[in-house]
């Protein structure tokens, strides 16, 4: 899904999401929480409202931006302890108060407060770590509103496998609607993304959603989906566009380069996109160089695309039962990729 | 006409402009000559193609960013010479040059070398300056390609009169397709762009364009239109747009404004545009205080609507023979206009 962290998704509009058939996109609780706040947008009648979007919206914890972004943190028992990253405003996230703030958006996902703790380290830290988070989620449970938000418990456990196992076990018991693994994509190798994966897929039931967060390039996407992953939210797409690199279905180009100069393809020929549909390489690498704001949109518009096609081509091939033959294809054209020739 | 610098106009899509039923468009031929430089647009097939863009296209003289933009200008006989703002590169611009150039973009209309001085001045200066101008529109019109590409000269002659009318009657003797008032919209006062204005109008044949450069405002619009203008074009709509800026019927407000923190009525109420359809004060407010790429987008989608609507129904006052009463009450409109009662 894409992400539109403060009730847009960069540069683009709702109707264009809607055009590449989006049908879920993700906002942030804590930038809605500090700015418009949460009674701006109760007052337009929930987040849907809000930002002119009647499809899905799913809502994080503000776990994630409480490790990166907030100043001030001091975590207890209670919750977070922080200052605003806008005005330095003091504030206190709790497991009630994320869901409250998110029953008040009117989100369809919400997700529990958990602590995100980075590039995996010290294993008794972990354990501590993820023991709150799973106290957290034991009483964020049971304040789901119900009709018809879905409530997703958080894996969290670092890069080892029995601690995912246990977060999983725990999580699974409290029946989440769906399931997230967090706590990846955060800087970490492939090799240990993959083994916090593989530490708690098992355990998550396959007839609920599970979630990869923060993931990921387009290989991360067949991969993880090829391991059971229903779900995926990154900037990737949009913020390589916004530096001009194009998602093509052999890898990935910059468009300012020179060889593009005079070369008025579309960026992938055959692309139903609006921007291969109207536009060529030579602009677009036109429009980036001359700092328009056009160039970063219509980039936008294109790796939006690719990724609704990429996931509808694992969709179908898993439908069809034929997945790993297509992955397996799709590696290998991945490989013959010669970003130079194109 | 939307003034789109570096073949596009700012924020927007070809098909944006369409949709607000713009049918010309203005790029400039300096920027373009510089970046993407004539040869790669000439590649494209021209201005057109390469902007994806099949309406009308005006292209200007460079006179404009010779006098704003570039660096080291020496201007002699024979045209401008300068150094490039964007890579230092030096440069000679001719009216032949210009001409040469604009056949190659493929212009609907072009305009011919002129010198812009700037705020008016001492006589002598612009008596000189205004000799030199006029001799390059001698160059310049038999160079004139045909094809359906019209040439516009333009009148110069800074706040003089004299010197106004003196340039309308030699370049009406030239017989160019269109006239422009260059030299306004430079910082002087409306007295004096009234004033340069009233000099040449009654001389310029009402059964061509005449072309207001760089104007203006609405009451601009308004007020020139009925002193017989036919084509304006400015970067107030897409500017102020950038800025929070929107264009309403009684005036102008900011959007950033904290009495618009709940406000969840559109912009302007009964409103057509994609903006005002979509979306609320509030939520624009919010997008414009988070610093989002869209908060420019929808502004500037908004006053295009605006202004394009200005210019329909001064046209339509114009072509059921109520201009006068039709500019009266909307003059009497914009004086009862209170912005904070919005």
């Amino acid at each position: 899904m894409p992400v539109g962290t403060q009730g847009t998704v960069k540069t683009v509009r709702a109707s264009d999401l809607e055009d590449s058939e989006y049908t879920l996109i993700l906002a942030n609780t804590y930038h809605l929480y500090l700015r418009p706040g949460v009674d701006v947008v109760a007052a337009a009648g929930g987040l849907h409202a809000f930002m002119g979007w009647d499809r899905n919206i799913l809502t994080d914890s503000g776990g994630f931006q409480l490790f990166s972004l907030a100043m001030l943190r001091r975590r207890s028992e209670e919750g977070y302890e922080f200052a605003s990253h806008v005005d330095g405003s003091r504030h206190l996230l709790t497991p009630r108060k994320v869901v409250e703030l998110q029953t008040a958006f009117g989100s369809d996902v919400m997700m529990v407060l958990d602590e995100c703790l980075g590039k995996p380290g010290d294993r008794s830290r972990a354990e501590e770590s993820l023991a709150l988070t799973l106290r957290w989620a034991e009483t964020a449970r049971p304040l789901h509103p119900g009709g018809g938000q879905a409530m997703f418990g958080i894996v969290q456990g670092g890069a080892f496998p029995d601690l995912r196992a246990r977060a999983a076990r725990v999580l699974t018991g409290l029946d989440f609607d769906g399931y997230a693994i967090g706590g990846v994509s955060v800087g970490e190798s492939r090799e240990l993304m993959e083994r916090a994966v593989d530490g708690c897929m098992g355990l998550l039931p396959d007839d609920k959603p599970r979630y990869l967060m923060g993931v990921g390039k387009p290989e991360d996407l067949v991969d993880f989906a090829g391991a059971g992953i229903d779900l995926f939210d990154c900037v990737v797409p949009t913020r390589n566009a916004r530096g001009g690199g194009f998602f093509v279905p052999g890898g990935h180009i910059n468009i300012r380069n020179a060889r593009f100069r005079s070369d008025f393809r579309p960026v992938q020929p055959g692309c139903g996109c609006f921007t291969c549909s109207k536009h060529s390489r030579a602009y677009l690498r036109h429009l980036f160089l001359a700092g328009e704001w056009l160039a970063p949109i219509l980039a936008t518009l294109h790796n939006l695309h690719y990724f609704a096609s990429l996931t509808a081509d694992i969709r179908a091939a898993v439908e069809e039962d034929r997945f790993d033959s297509w992955r397996s294809e799709w590696h290998e054209m991945r490989s013959l990729f010669d970003p130079t020739a194109c």
